[in-house]
């Protein structure tokens, strides 16, 4: 028998009885997917059908039952996005079942290294010691090349670690993708060599499915120091390829668009630290990009806690991460970031300092209230 | 000024003053993701930013309002993921937001050229006239290659116009990708030989990110009739490439799996008809598999009619695609199915065949249920 990975759902149901019933299709739905009279015997029913291994009424007061299934490593078949597919594939189209969490097994940690850097890469790259790092973004799209390597040199010389792109920067005329990254990544030289620093400038990656790797690449070649991509959109392989990429060696960031129906709703989806924390660290994001608690998403302090704390427990394998919480973050709610998240985390600032008379003194002071 | 394409959402909200507050945020969140106060004038105020056309009450009684919201062509820079991320990338993380429907423009329409075969093409491959086409699955994981051949020529023999993978079968060890595709076109082959049909393999496609293009290659030169892609797994771009690619040239069938928190919520995500119906449409899908009313699964009928019409409607260029209503359908829904479906959809039956004593004979009387 192979080794089993496990999932825990959330299972709403009126009583014990009716959450078996549905855990049970769970089990046969994300692995057979025929009805159960019709499981063949043998290595088909023993093996490779899910298994139920508890099940417990919700101790939070949810109207449900949490269910843990045991999944066989052989249904995997070596597969990132296989295992994604019986972690939740036809069960996410289920309303009233949400993936609470994920028990990892070694055939998934063999298949899912993880971050290739980590938080300590991260810190490493820029330079910075055990405290938080910090990211900017430039934007908006619509500015020219020139005005957008402007942003990158003075979010540079202020001090960010990180200058990412915006999340919509794509190929677009006003800005084209190796025009900017080539801009960007002189204009954040520049600054460095003013100021002793060892900021990197972060490209977007994205494009058509052929050309997303091959971005990636070309971002190293032109002396990014970490590239971004959204999962939930570029696919979910994407990360995690590049994370295990001989020819490839940069950080990445992931970023959450497209992605937030896997998460606002109590009633689907995944819970908010399997989704960002745990998956993301899978495919290998060495940041994780998501909305602050009290910004203008909808996420609340304790969610965010979960998945800072999700991004760093010990996964038996897989380095930490790093938080990085954005979203209308400002000077005002950095005291409260703090008590939440310590010093395990990248600031995402971005439309705060936009709207700071000079950029560079904004920056500043924002690294003062962090550092305080 | 570029052309703009237009997305309709539901706004939850008290009153118009609140919906509109909320629907000028996502106009903002959608394009320049920076505080009003700072959008730089002239082009980007002009032209990037979200502009809110029309703002009503929602029509059915739910609690909101339904906001049209206008983009330009040049914040989509060719990229069909920005394309994407315009409609909702960051919103979708914002409850209370639904995607309802999505307006073209021409630049969008030339970015997606849509189905490259649709419901004509696919019944042209299977040599039907203007019926429904019949589709099937081979399963479980876990059989060895010979037993799914062997399923596979059954379902041909049995007069199913498309046979396709279990969206669970990948390369396991018990049925690897290259050798079961083979096989699987060589059974469905010697099924066509006996019968005269014209049956297709459709193997599924996945893997890892920098495989997958490839592997549907694999497929079109092994034989296989069509390429099953899970998009929401796979990237959204994966498919949309594949049906303009000049290497490649087979029909691809789309499968929901880890779709699903995209629609079942009232309170996020998208609209069934604009989910996989529209977008599943412009991203190349020549058939669209969701989940029958009635089912396992909990969409509603007007759910799955709304699916069906969009797959048909007029879009001004891509071709009409194929519902492919599926997951629990068997003999007794059949009417139902055709007072709601019509002739324009493709029935994929798996389990209630595989209860059947004798499955050549179950796919016959299908057939005949079908076409009664």
């Amino acid at each position: 028998m192979a080794p089993r990975f496990t999932v825990r759902y959330f299972v709403r149901a009126a009583d014990a009885a009716e959450a078996k019933a549905r855990a049970l299709d769970i089990a046969l739905e994300q692995t057979v997917e025929i009805p159960r009279d019709v499981v063949p015997k043998g290595y088909v029913e023993d093996e490779i059908l899910g298994r139920l291994e508890t099940l417990e009424q919700a101790p939070d007061g949810r109207p449900g039952f949490l269910a843990t299934i045991s999944y066989s490593e052989d249904d995997v078949g070596g597969d990132f996005l296989q295992f994604l597919n019986i972690v939740f594939g036809n069960s996410s189209i289920k309303p009233g079942l949400k993936v609470e969490d994920i028990g990892l097994s070694p055939g998934i940690l063999s298949l899912c290294k993880g971050p290739r850097h980590g938080i300590t890469g991260l810190r490493a790259r820029a330079g910075i010691g055990d405290i938080p790092l910090l990211m900017s973004a430039i934007k908006p799209v619509g500015l020219s090349t020139a005005a957008l390597a402007r942003l990158a040199h003075d979010f540079a010389l202020g001090g960010m670690h990180y200058v990412k792109d915006d999340h919509g920067l794509v190929d677009q005329r006003t800005a084209p993708f190796s025009e900017r990254l080539k801009a960007c990544v002189e204009a954040v030289g520049e600054a460095n060599a003013k100021s002793g620093g060892r900021t990197s400038f972060v490209p977007n990656i994205t494009g058509p499915a052929d050309a997303i790797l091959e971005r990636a690449k070309e971002a190293e070649a032109a002396g990014a120091g970490a590239v971004m991509i959204a999962p939930a959109l570029a696919g979910y392989d994407v990360a995690r390829m590049l994370a295990a990429d001989p020819d490839f060696s940069l950080p990445i960031v992931a970023h959450p668009a497209f992605s937030g129906a896997n998460v606002v709703s109590p009633d689907c989806g995944f819970s908010h630290r399997a989704f960002y924390g745990v998956l993301h660290r899978l495919m290998g994001a060495d940041a994780v990009v998501f909305p602050n608690f009290g910004g203008r998403f909808g996420f609340t302090r304790e969610e965010c806690r979960s998945i800072a704390e999700a991004c760093a427990v010990e996964m038996g394998g897989p380095k930490a991460g790093v938080p990085a919480p954005g979203g209308g973050v400002n000077f005002a709610r950095v005291p409260e970031m703090r008590a939440v998240y310590g010093k395990d985390v990248m600031y995402l600032v971005g439309g705060a300092l936009l709207q700071e008379p000079n950029l560079i003194d904004g920056c500043r002071r924002l690294a003062e209230a962090v550092y305080a």
